[in-house]
């Protein structure tokens, strides 16, 4: 499957561009889920700054595609919302619960990305924004830039970015992961209370490939505004489906693959609030899935032997693409979008139960141990399998 | 040439996303260059934040052809100057001078961009950054994101934001321009001390239409990845140069129309810390160029009958493209893309004596007077021209 990958012009790992950015400011502290800086904006030496960009993705393909097939120009709202929730809980991962300002950079090709689904992408923003805010989690939507670039992109581009400052005392220390600890996975779907459809639990990462593999070729055929030609005809919409296809219960792939990033804001608020002192780290199970926490951990083992239910959408996208559970654990999230990791175990219930009050589905999935080197050992089924940094 | 802007996928006016975004939230005042919000970052009733989201638009196509066609990667360092200077010069505008943050969004196709690239866009924006805090402004890059997105960006996009804090008290109100002001230009090019090349003045606007303008059909046929199929072939680079064309002393075409786009940064940091109070309104002349300031003024009749000598980029771009003078002034910078509004003349010549030490040119281009609608009256040549809102 890497090697699909990288046919398709996409890098899990991105080491040139690791390389390029290798003599950037790391922040005042070293692998931090989300960079620290100094307080830049208000210089109080009790405080930081924190600033985020990331966005949708290739998933704002999907919703193009599900639009031009269905006319629901609304799909887009979960585009905007992927975009708020990839910057927003990455910057909770830190111990940031407020205080966050909020922008969109949108590029269109003006001739095929009409004004209702600019409208759709702002006002999925700030409705996803208004529901957070009832939990306590406070954003500012400060607007932002829709630039007419048609010969740049070929249909739409959704980013954002962030800013907050928090107090240095709250900072969660990513890489505070030790031998002893038990891990807490929250679910990445389901139906929480402050959602009102069925989650998929898909997340914005791993859609280059899930889009190729699940789609059949008539997306090729019939919307090459969607593909990069110089990439091999094999590897594009290489899959059975339409995007208007049943998969699972009564949901349409559409709806499954474009289910928008659920956010855990309300539940790291309140755990943020009630447990402060008692969580070592959180990570925020974005590009490289299970993996992600070897960016930040060092001499530990990372034993992952009680996951949770895998949610049906990654079960498709395995059998679609024949690809290996291992790196299906690498490149999705597989149901566990959020880990905490902890020294006592009757903390980490009390925190599932808080999750639970959220209708969001967790679990002690596993603990640490020593290790001279850090690696992650996951139990799927009869079988284990070890990720690597 | 409005209609042609059109048949390219590029509206100069965007109707369809300001009615988008119209429920937005407009800030604490109306009409600013920049939105102003409440201090959300610190809750300091005295102070208040800025966030800006801009990029270096379809320049960084340009920066791509020139790239493919020298082998000359450090061309990009501008792209990433631009991505800065967009948001930067913009924010400066209502007033803020330091506590800058700043991240980077970069969507490529990795198939054709590779880290090379991205490292000059990166390095060149931390030197632009470190030049700029010889003259006490500060910015703090924080880094962002680079994505492989080849499905939906044909080579790269470069975009950015910006987030500020500032004392209320130092707020410049860009609607706050008056009949009897008179109105001070600076040069949007030459050869400034803070840069070190001669710098044609072009800025990031009106790009897509310069370049289709400007360079032969011999980038239609060899570039397949640098247009819109969709769009008329006849108005794709339907000019006569190559990019590689010396258009002017000794400068090619590539180099002129890829200068970066220079910062009024270290001129505004001194005039804002020593004329506080005295500047009613200053206008960053991008998109709608010497109309821009028409989304502000209300019941003034703007006068630009002395405008600085037109750069002979724009001389260019008018005569290849046989584009109204009065359209030129609507789409480019057209030599000024800095305009200050005050009452007093003698400040004014204060204010140019200053600009002047940084070998930028400046001088009175004109006066407001009193109007029931707002409009701004251009005096070019023997010739005279209207712009409305």
């Amino acid at each position: 499957m890497e090697d699909k990958y990288l046919l398709r012009g996409v890098s899990a790992k991105k080491e040139d561009v690791h390389k390029a950015i290798e003599r950037m400011s790391h922040g005042l502290y070293p692998k931090m889920f989300c960079k620290v800086y100094p307080d830049w904006l208000a210089g109080s030496d009790d405080y930081v700054n924190l600033m985020s960009s990331d966005g949708s993705g290739t998933k704002s393909i999907l919703a193009y595609l599900y639009w031009k097939e269905t006319g629901d120009a609304s799909i887009f709202r979960g585009i905007g919302q992927d975009a708020l929730v990839m910057n927003l809980d990455d910057m909770m991962c830190v111990g940031a619960t407020s205080n966050f300002l909020f922008t969109s950079l949108i590029n269109r090709n003006k001739l095929r990305i009409d004004g209702s689904v600019i409208k759709e992408i702002i006002e999925g923003t700030q409705e996803y924004i208004e529901k957070l805010s009832e939990w306590g989690v406070n954003i500012f939507y400060t607007g932002g830039e829709t630039a007419d670039v048609g010969d740049l992109v070929r249909t739409i581009s959704v980013d954002a970015s962030m800013a907050s400052r928090m107090p240095k005392k709250d900072l969660i220390f990513t890489n505070n992961i030790k031998p002893g600890m038990v891990i807490v996975g929250f679910s990445s779907g389901g139906n929480c209370i402050y959602e009102n459809n069925y989650n998929s639990g898909i997340g914005s990462n791993g859609l280059t490939s899930a889009r190729h593999d699940l789609l059949n070729h008539y997306y090729y055929d019939n919307f090459p505004e969607t593909i990069e030609k110089q990439i091999d005809a094999k590897v594009q919409y290489n899959g059975t489906h339409r995007l208007t296809d049943i998969v699972f219960d009564q949901h349409t792939l559409g709806k499954m693959i474009l289910s928008p990033t659920m956010s855990y804001a309300p539940i790291l608020k309140k755990v943020l609030e009630d447990y402060k002192g008692q969580i070592a780290s959180i990570i925020h199970c974005t590009g490289g899935g299970a993996g992600k926490v070897l960016h930040f951990a060092e001499e530990v083992k990372i034993v992952k032997n009680n996951w949770l239910e895998i949610p049906p959408i990654f079960e498709l996208i395995q059998k679609e693409s024949n690809t290996s559970w291992e790196e299906m654990f690498r490149v999705f999230n597989m149901g566990v979008r959020l880990e905490m990791y902890m020294e006592s175990e009757a903390i980490a219930n009390e925190i599932i139960q808080i999750s639970k009050t959220f209708n969001i589905d967790a679990q002690i999935i596993g603990y640490t141990d020593a290790s001279e080197n850090a690696f992650v050992e996951i139990h799927h089924q009869e079988n284990k399998f070890i990720l690597k940094p």
